[in-house]
Order: structure tokens, then C-alpha cells, then sequence
């Protein structure tokens, strides 16, 4: 059965883009830790992060890299976090989140809440500075 | 000055180490989340993950995932958990954390302490196992 992801990737379930190309997918997270706080994703339906090749992989964090470099031009951060743990949804995903500090990266924190329009707004900027 | 994981490189500093080539090394984290919580560091000091260029951040999850592969052959755990802050030390480092839950990879958790020749045994498993 085809996960979130890949509805989100065959456009069967809305999502706010921010960046893609043939491989990867990046979106904002709908339950976001801070602001501008994103999920990337291999095309390719894969479970476990380590369960993809090198080469997928080094491509993975390539794209994280530029996704990282245009959140950071749009959101005000120290930097860039990077969380993987795949426990919720059976497709490899990376958090990129914008932190001050290590507590902006604590998942038991309060989930936060934007509304569609300021979502959207925030998803434009990012896709726009994507290089 | 040389960071901490700098003076672990070059032998400065002991360390737990777990896997090593030219380019990057991996070590058990002092003070870690659950045992086996290794950090993997390029040896090239550079502060800001994404600030690596695109070959070396690839070598890197590269690397991690051949540590990742020989700590889950060794720790009891459901996968390997990955997480970049960097905002302790100004010398990029991947957390690699045996997970069972997302409360696994909380950093606000109270931090483990294990005995020398517990931690030495646990590095010497991950390091033969190590391909």
C-alpha cells in the first residue's frame, strides 16, 4: 500500500511543496516543530534511511543540503537541524528544522499550528530561494 | 584552536573509537542517550554541516550508514535514530542512536553513564563488526 509520502508524491494528497526533482520530494511538515520546519523524501518507497543505497543516500542529503540552504534564507535561525527516525510512517523522511537551540529539536514538544494561507506563503518563499 | 573532535583525531584526547578512515571517524558518545549512541565526525573541521561540500556531506551519511549497520548488529534496537545539531561543539558530528521509540532521540532525557570496560567492550563489537 502506498504510503503518505508517496500520495503526497503522486499528488493524491495536497501538500505545501517546497522543493523536487526527479529523486526527492521536500514539503513543510503539517504538525511543524518551528516555522518552515520540513520533511525530505526519496521518491523511491523505502522504509529504513540505511536501507538505501550510497548512492540514493548521498543524494538525499544533497538535496537536504540545498533545502537547508533555502529555509535558512527565509526563516530566522542559527541553523539547519537534522532528524531522522522513521518510527511514525514507513518511508525514509528528514527533518530539517530551523533551531537556536538543541530544545527546538525536542519532538515531545507542543506541535505547532499555522493556518493555510500562512503555510502556503512560507512554502513560496522557500521554493522560491531553492537553488 | 582545534576542537575537541580534532584532538580525538589526532590522538590528543582518548575516545571510544568505533570506525575510522582517512576522511572521518566515528567514537561512543561520552554521556549517551542509549548504549551504542556513537557520533561520527569528518576530520576536516568544519562547523556547519550543510557548510560541507556536497562530496564530503555525502561521504559522511555514507560513512554513517556503515556505523549505523554495525551498531544495530551489536545494540538490541528497532533502527539507528540520526541527529545533527551542532550547536555544542563548532565541528560537525552525526548522532547515530539505537531507537526503539521517538522518545529514544529526546536530548532533554537524562544521559547515560557506563564504565570504562563496558564502553570499551561495547566500541570493540561495533569496531570488528565494522565493514
Amino acid at each position: 500500500m502506498a504510503t503518505i509520502f508517496s500520495k503526497i508524491i503522486d499528488r493524491e494528497i495536497p501538500a505545501y511543496i517546497v522543493a523536487e526533482d526527479d529523486q526527492y520530494i521536500a514539503f513543510l511538515d503539517i504538525n511543524p516543530l518551528k516555522q518552515g520546519h520540513s520533511l525530505v523524501v526519496p521518491k523511491k518507497e523505502v522504509d529504513y534511511v540505511f536501507d538505501l543505497d550510497h548512492q540514493s543516500l548521498a543524494g538525499l542529503f544533497s538535496f537536504s543540503k540545498r533545502v537547508a540552504k533555502a529555509i535558512e534564507s527565509v526563516i530566522d535561525c542559527n541553523r539547519i537541524g537534522v532528524a531522522v527516525m522513521g518510527l511514525e510512517v514507513p518511508h525514509a523522511h528528514v527533518h530539517l528544522i530551523p533551531i537556536n537551540n538543541m530544545d527546538d529539536m525536542n519532538f515531545a514538544n507542543m506541535k505547532l499550528s499555522f493556518g493555510k494561507e500562512e503555510m502556503e506563503a512560507v512554502a513560496s518563499k522557500i521554493r522560491q530561494t531553492f537553488r
